[in-house]
Parts: structure tokens; sequence; C-alpha cells
């Protein structure tokens, strides 16, 4: 582990340490929306808009609008022009442990040189599919295995990606479901 | 709506249908596995890698391989590069309840010509930020407000949606949670 810097793994520690301060003093300010926008384009093609959001109590936006697009393959009835919902949602959980990892590391003083993971998620169609009720529609298990390397003890950086996993807002989502709800209008 | 044809909405019902006599008559080929892996970059910035996956008992792969990054906006100490994690997830949920809608339709002879949708997730980051473990670190809630037009009558196309969402993967591990295990591994 080197000396404390300003910056580490790419991130601004004094920046992290002052938002986290920031927070606490006005709490409001971490309250937070964000959003996509989706357009059916065909079949089971959609496209999705990602930019604006809000927090610090204002209407923010990123630099870039981002657009994605989700498809099924075709031997799910798709066109394959991209990859399915379900996963971006792998994508999602492995991105959300790993951004956790890259701040907690830094904030810990540990200087990291990999963070790899692979994410499988099982999936029982005859669910989806409506042909057998007793499946459910989802991953019946999502397994991540993740390889971590750094200037740090095993059990250090054990410890950060622990942490990492308790404050994963996608791993909370996943694991304990949230609420959603749907209001649809027909034009 | 139109008389029945082989093609409606881009999906071609024949095979939609086709493919649920195939997973009846063969219920092992409807088992798949989705698979991402994902490489930290720097800070909260990473990089995903979706092609191939498991399915109607083979290894398959999409055709093309999809790269996707992740990043933290400016805001939240990271560089802007790409959407947080969390707006993954809502385009997630968007492109399967749309994809489910497409299929569904399609199955029904309804001729779609909009579906549209805008999901929102709201989230208190002094949960995640470890502030206060009374408050989760996932979304509260999730928000979707969808939009459909098609050749159909206003109840008929509110069925395709109730439907898309009583089958819709996402929704489902979203709402309900699913199982995750985690293997770390230091190098």
């Amino acid at each position: 582990m080197t000396a404390n810097t300003k910056t580490r793994n790419g991130v601004n520690v004094e920046a992290l340490f002052g938002a986290l301060d920031a927070v606490k003093a006005q709490p409001e300010a971490a309250k937070f929306q964000f959003r996509a926008t989706n357009e059916w384009v065909k079949g089971t093609h959609s496209r999705s808009r990602i930019h604006d959001f809000f927090g610090l109590g204002q209407e923010l936006a990123h630099r870039d609008a981002h657009e994605f697009n989700a498809d099924h393959p075709e031997q799910l009835t798709g066109t394959d022009l991209a990859p399915t919902p379900v996963e971006y949602l792998l994508h999602a959980l492995a991105a959300c442990i790993t951004a956790g990892i890259g701040n907690i590391a830094s904030a810990r003083g540990i200087d990291l040189t990999r963070v790899r993971s692979t994410v499988t998620g099982d999936i029982d169609l005859v669910g989806l599919l409506g042909l057998d009720d007793s499946v459910r529609n989802g991953y019946q298990r999502i397994d991540v295995r993740l390889v971590i390397e750094g200037d740090a003890g095993a059990e250090e950086l054990r410890g950060v990606v622990s942490r990492s996993i308790a404050r994963s807002a996608v791993y909370d989502m996943l694991t304990k479901g949230t609420s959603v709800t749907v209001q649809v209008d027909v034009e």
C-alpha cells in the first residue's frame, strides 16, 4: 500500500470524502432520480436513451446522451441486433459491484491493479413462455465470479469486495426486490 | 386488427409458436444461461462484454460481441464516460417489457404502431454511501409510464401490456428478488 495521495485508482479521494461530508450536512442532496426512455423499434428490438437525471436538488444530465439497443437472439424469435434485457442486467450488476470496489479501495488507500468478473444467470424459459407456472420468469440464480488484484493482503482485498456488495444498489435490488409501478396509456 | 400473417410487428409468428411447441416437446431446451464479463478500467469506470450464451442444449453466441461501459457521473466522483449501472437496470426493465409486448401483440394478431416508455428510479444515496442503515442501497421505487398504440381496442392493448409484465424476466427479478452468489478470488 502506498502513501495516501489525492487521486488513487483514478478516484479523487478528496472529492469522495468531500461528497460524503456534503451529504451528511445536507441529506436532501442525496435524493437522486435516474431515468431511461425506451422506444419499440420492431419485434423484440427496442432502443433506450439515457441522458438527464435529478440529484443535488436540481436537474442534471450526463455530458453525452447514450443509446442502447436490446433484442432477442434469433433462437428466441428476435433479430439479434443487440443483447437481451437480461444480459444488460448482468452488466449492471457487475459494473455496480466494480464501481464500488474502485471507490472503497481508494478510500482505504489500496491501489488496485485488476478487477475482473464473470456473471452468469440461469433461466428456464418454460416460466417466461407461460408453459409452467411453477417456474419463475427471471433468473433462478445469478453467480458472480470476481478476481481482484492490488497492493494489499488477501483479507483486505476480500474486505473491499464484501463492503462493495453490502453497499451495491443493483445487488440490493436483485436480492431483495423493489417496488415497481406501471402506468399504461393507450393512444 | 388485420388478418393473421406469418410476420407481424417484425415477429415471425410461425417461428414464435414453433418455438413454444419445441419447448413443450423438449423442456430441457428452455434452460438458458446468459453471461457478461466485466473488467475494471479506472475509478468507477468498467466495461462489460456480452457475447456467448447457452441454450437449446448447446453453446450459442450473439452474431456480434457487444461492449458497454459504465461509470458514475462527476457529481458522484466518476468521470461520466457512460451511464451508471442503475440506469442500465432501467433500460433492461423497459426493454424486457417492450420485447414481451412485441411478441404477445403479434401472437394475438395485433399490429402495433407505437410502444414508448419512460422509466424512473428514485434512490436516496445516504443508504448506498453507508450514512444511514435504515435507508436501502437500491431504488426505493421504480415507475414505468408506458404508451401503447395499435389496431386494437384499449382493453386489448392493456391486456397485452399486462401479460408482458406478468411474464417479464426483469420485472420478476426486480419485484421478487433472486439468488445472487459471489465468489471472490484474490490474485
